[in-house]
């Protein structure tokens, strides 16, 4: 599994994956789950993927394929599923195209897998701003279509999102800062990695600012980061604390 | 859905489990799937289910015929899945019985059911102590197999199990106080109610001193309940008291 989550707010939007892909329980690797896209000052686009690691992969290639072949050809421009995500012109359109690739990929690799076909299926988080438009978060589905982020559901979650849906659902909201909602994402995935053995360290966290087309900050983390090691411990500790307070 | 949590601690077992039941999410009812069955000085034995509502409870009926059967019929005491789980001689052999009642109940449903068979399976967590035997915590799979709490996995659960994991994975230890295991039980509710719509009140909670072979607290606690209402509110606000502590 995986456990990918991306908050939209007043701010920027701040975006967290982690890397542990497994084929069953014996056979884990590393793998970035996070692109991101950005031609400085025009638009800024990062991509989270969670699912069948071939089923991504491959859709991310195809995504990359179009970018080099539309940066190739100025003039080509092909609308439809082969269009470039740097030549959309809307985050919407962005959000299209990801999807059409994403469905159209699982579904080949579907037909491959014939009876296992569920296990082509992904998802994936697309968040961006272009110039003059407003920042969007989409959560594309498996086939295709795609839900939006709003400042009264201002987070999306993919893969295992249970664990680490409470911490967001009490601290969360659209006026939250931007160094709240990294501490908000970064706990609420320490909350799923001590429970879930099929998430996994490093991460990556990916901080994009309101109306600013860049990445602002773009750091890995790596199991043994000292900041991260001490934010899990204070945050174990304060837990415990705040349940020796509590009366029943 | 449901959320069914059981603690085996050296002072004794909590048990806590939700009330709601659906079909959709436009046909929502209470159903009570807490059961106790108390031989006081004897035997004491506790039963949580999640799943089917018609498997799990043609299950706990059929279990129930067979304790008045056994009872209407002293010398009846026939192995076997009709045997009465108060003529059981040990916790195991409760298990045993509980096991092979669900599994028969959902595969005669399943049948019936045809394609749609996998929504008629069912999990229970089944708890208790006879005299002279020690306290045990099961879960029993849909299939009948099961498996047991310990010191090193204190707690079991059943249904919506992810949301309220992380808690009890950092404050549940086998020396846990039955004071604190409670709070952690309710808190895991607590934070499972606000994520999940599946799960609701009013809840069940039933504790068992080791040794006494008794309920300790059967409480129903409903949605209105003012130290229900206290507690997670006061658990909301030491989280985002803890919150603003933790520094990243």
């Amino acid at each position: 599994m995986t456990y990918c989550v991306g908050l939209l707010l007043d701010a920027g939007m701040v975006l967290l994956s982690d890397t542990r892909t497994n084929a069953g329980v014996d056979n884990i690797s590393t793998y970035r789950k996070m692109y991101t896209f950005v031609e400085p000052g025009e638009r800024v686009i990062a991509i989270m993927a969670a699912g069948s690691l071939s089923t991504t992969q491959t859709a991310m290639a195809r995504l990359g394929d179009a970018i080099e072949a539309a940066e190739a050809d100025g003039e080509n421009n092909a609308p439809g599923p082969a269009r470039s995500i740097l030549r959309a012109e809307t985050m919407l359109e962005v959000a299209e195209i990801v999807g059409t690739t994403l469905s159209a990929t699982a579904e080949e690799i579907g037909q491959r897998m014939g009876a296992n076909a569920q296990s082509a299926s992904a998802t994936m988080i697309v968040a961006g701003q272009r110039r003059g438009g407003a920042m969007r978060l989409f959560l594309v589905y498996p086939e295709g279509n795609f839900i939006e982020a709003t400042a009264d559901t201002p987070f999306l979650q993919i893969g295992e999102h249970k664990y680490g849906k409470p911490i967001l659902d009490r601290v969360v909201r659209a006026d939250t800062s931007l160094e709240d909602a990294q501490k908000a994402a970064l706990l609420s995935m320490d909350s799923t990695l001590r429970s879930n053995l099929s998430v996994g360290m490093p991460l990556d966290l990916v901080v994009i600012e309101r109306d600013r087309q860049e990445i602002a900050i773009s750091r890995r983390i790596e199991a043994e980061d000292p900041k991260y090691r001490q934010m899990s411990a204070d945050w174990s500790e304060a837990l415990r604390q705040a349940f020796t307070t509590i009366r029943i």
